[in-house]
C-alpha cells in the first residue's frame, strides 16, 4: 500500500510540501509553501483538509512563521510568531486539531529564548506531530481493524484517509489496516457534496491502493444500508465534544440511517480531536461560501433568486455512536470522553 | 403564480411543445417534437421528467405515433403505433405514469377503425390527460394545504413541482395551494444528486412565484431537521405499491431522518401513480449511466479505479409514511392503496 505522506517538511528545500488536494484525482501536484499567507490560503482553499492533516499544518505553520519573522528581539519575535499563529488559527474553526498543532509548538517555543533556537525547536515539534500521527493513525487502524468481520462492506463519508492525515487514515487507517490483515473489505465512498472529498479523494487513494471502492452519491447511503449491503459505517471526526462528533457535514444522516438498519457506526479519530469540555453547541459550524453549492466548473446549477445554505459540518449526537476507535483504545456505550483523556494523560 | 404549462399540443404547428429540463436554471428552450425516437430521447435525457409529466408524455407520446405511422390498413396502423408505444414505454422503467398515460390513449383507439380517426381520439384523450392533470395537481395542493400550518418550513426533494407535472405541481402544489391561501411558507429544496433537479428545477421555479427556497445538498436534510427548522416534508412519488413510495434517490434517508426528529412525511401524488397489486420488490429501480455521478461539466471527479453505483430512485416503506395526499382525498395510517383505488374507480 501506498505510504508517501500527505504533507511534510522538506529540509533541502526548508519549505512545508503538500499534495494539493483539490486539483485531485485529476492532476497531482506537490505544492511548497514558504509563506503564512500561502499556508492560510492552502487552508481555506481546503488544498490541505482533513482534521490530523490540519494538526500538522498547523505546527508547520508555526514553524514556517518562526522562519518567516524579521525580529532579533525575541519578545518581538514570539509576538510576530503568534500573530501569524493566530491567522492559521482563524481559518477553520470547527476542526480542533488546527489550533491543538499550533498550540503544541508555541508551547514547545517556550523553552527557547533567541529566534534561531525557538525555529529550530519550532521544526523539530511540527516534525514530532508528523510522525506521531502516522503513527497513531497505525494504531487508531489496528484498534479499529479487530471490530471489521472478514468479507465485508463498509460505508464511510468524506476523506478520513491518508489525504487527511499525514498518510495512513482515521476511518480509511481502518480499513487499511484490516486489509493488511488479510481481510476482504470493499468500500462504498459517499461523494460527499459540496466538494467531492469522497469521490475525488477518498476513491482515489482506495483505487491506489487496490482496495475495491464504489462511490455513490450521499443520498443512496440508506438504500445501501436497506438492500443489506453494508457491514459497518466507518467515519472520522474534526471534533469529539463530550455529547456530540463533528464530522463532515451528511455524516449525522448516516448516522441516523446506520440505527435506523442496525448497522454499527464507528468514528475513527485520534485523542488530539477531543474536546471533552465543550457541548455541542458551543462549537462554531463553519459556514462556507455559497459559491461551492451553486457552481461544478463554469456553469451555476441554482438561480440567483435562490437562497444557499452551505454548513461543512453537522454534529452526531453521542447516542448514535456505536464506539470511538482512537489510538488508545476502543471507547463503546456510554462512551465517556472526558474520564477517558483523563486516563489517557496519566499513561 | 406562473402556470404556464411543462408541455403542451401545439395545434396550429401539430408537434408536442416542452421545456428543455436539462437546461434549467441558465437557459429556457421550448422543444418541438414531431417524431418518436426524439421523444425517447427526451425522456431518456430527462429533457422531460417527473412522474405525472411523464404520464402526459406517454399519451402524446401515442399521439405522435399515430401521427406519424404510414400506413393506410388499419390493422397494420396500429402494430405500428403500438410498436412506438413500447419504445417509449421502454425509456424508463421506474415511474408507472408513463405506461398509465401510454395504455389510456391506446384504450381510447380502440373505438377507432381508421388510421385518422385514430389520430383525433389518440390526440383528444393526450389532451384531456393534461387536463385532468393539472385539474389534480389543484386538487392534491387543496388536499395538502390543509395539513401545513401557517408560517411553516417544507423539506422537498427532487422536484415534484409544475416541472413534474403539466403543472401546478404535486409537492410543490401542495405548497403552492397552501400560499394561494394565504400561509406563509419557506422551503428547503435539497439538490437532488446526481442531476441536480433540486437545486436546478425546484428552486427556479419557486423562485419565480417568489416563494422564499433555500438550497441545501442532500446530506444537510438532518442537520436542519435537527435545528428544529423542519416542521414537514413534502415529496412527489413516482410509484405507489401497496407497501412502499418509490421516489428519486435520497427520498428513503429523508422518510428515516424525519421520523427520527418526529417530522410528519408527507408524499403527494395523484393515483395514477398508485400500483397497489404490485410489492416493493416486484418494481425495477432504473440504474442510470456512471457519468451523471463522475462527471459535471468538462471535470471528472471520480478516478477510473473506482466503481460507481446509480439508481434513480429508491423505496420508501410505507410505515415511514405519515399520509398520502391524493387529488381525492389524504390517506392516513394505517395506509391501503388498495381499498383506496377500489373506493375510487367506483365512484
Amino acid at each position: 500500500m501506498d505510504t508517501s505522506p500527505t504533507l511534510w517538511w522538506d529540509s533541502d528545500k526548508n519549505c512545508l510540501c503538500y499534495i494539493e488536494q483539490t486539483l485531485l484525482p485529476g492532476e497531482y501536484r506537490i505544492i511548497e509553501c514558504r509563506s503564512i499567507d500561502r499556508l492560510a490560503t492552502a487552508i481555506r482553499r481546503l488544498e490541505i483538509r482533513g482534521a490530523p492533516a490540519l494538526g500538522v499544518a498547523g505546527g508547520y505553520g508555526v514553524a514556517i512563521a518562526a522562519l518567516t519573522v524579521k525580529s532579533d528581539a525575541f519578545p518581538a519575535f514570539m509576538e510576530g510568531v503568534k500573530r501569524d499563529a493566530e491567522l492559521i488559527r482563524s481559518t477553520r474553526p470547527t476542526a480542533i486539531n488546527l489550533g491543538w498543532g499550533i498550540d503544541r509548538v508555541l508551547a514547545a517555543m517556550k523553552t527557547a529564548d533567541k529566534p534561531d533556537e525557538a525555529c529550530t525547536i519550532a521544526l523539530r515539534e511540527a516534525d514530532t506531530i508528523a510522525r506521531e500521527d502516522t503513527a497513531c493513525c497505525h494504531a487508531i487502524g489496528k484498534n479499529g481493524a479487530a471490530l471489521l468481520p472478514d468479507r465485508c462492506t463498509v460505508l464511510t463519508h468524506c476523506n478520513a484517509g491518508a489525504l487527511a492525515c499525514s498518510s495512513w487514515g482515521t476511518a480509511l487507517g481502518v480499513i487499511r489496516s484490516a486489509v493488511e490483515a488479510g481481510k476482504d473489505v470493499k468500500v462504498i465512498a459517499c461523494e460527499t457534496r459540496p466538494l467531492l472529498q469522497g469521490a475525488r479523494l477518498t476513491a482515489w487513494e482506495l483505487a491506489r491502493d487496490g482496495i475495491d471502492v464504489t462511490v455513490i452519491t450521499d443520498s443512496m447511503a440508506a438504500r445501501f444500508m436497506r438492500s443489506g449491503k453494508i457491514d459497518a459505517v466507518v467515519v472520522g471526526a474534526d471534533r469529539i465534544t463530550h455529547d456530540a462528533v463533528f464530522n463532515k457535514i451528511g455524516t449525522y444522516m448516516h448516522a441516523i440511517c446506520a440505527r435506523h438498519h442496525r448497522i454499527p457506526f464507528y468514528v475513527a479519530a485520534p485523542l488530539s480531536t477531543f474536546d471533552p469540555e465543550k457541548s455541542e453547541h458551543d462549537v462554531e459550524i463553519e459556514e462556507r461560501a455559497r459559491e461551492e453549492v451553486t457552481t461544478m466548473g463554469s456553469r451555476v446549477y441554482i438561480p440567483d433568486g435562490a437562497k444557499v445554505k452551505n454548513p461543512a459540518f453537522d454534529a452526531t449526537p453521542m447516542d448514535l455512536v456505536t464506539a470511538i476507535i482512537t489510538e488508545n483504545r476502543v471507547l463503546r456505550q456510554p462512551i465517556d470522553t472526558r474520564s477517558h483523556l483523563s486516563r489517557t494523560t496519566s499513561h
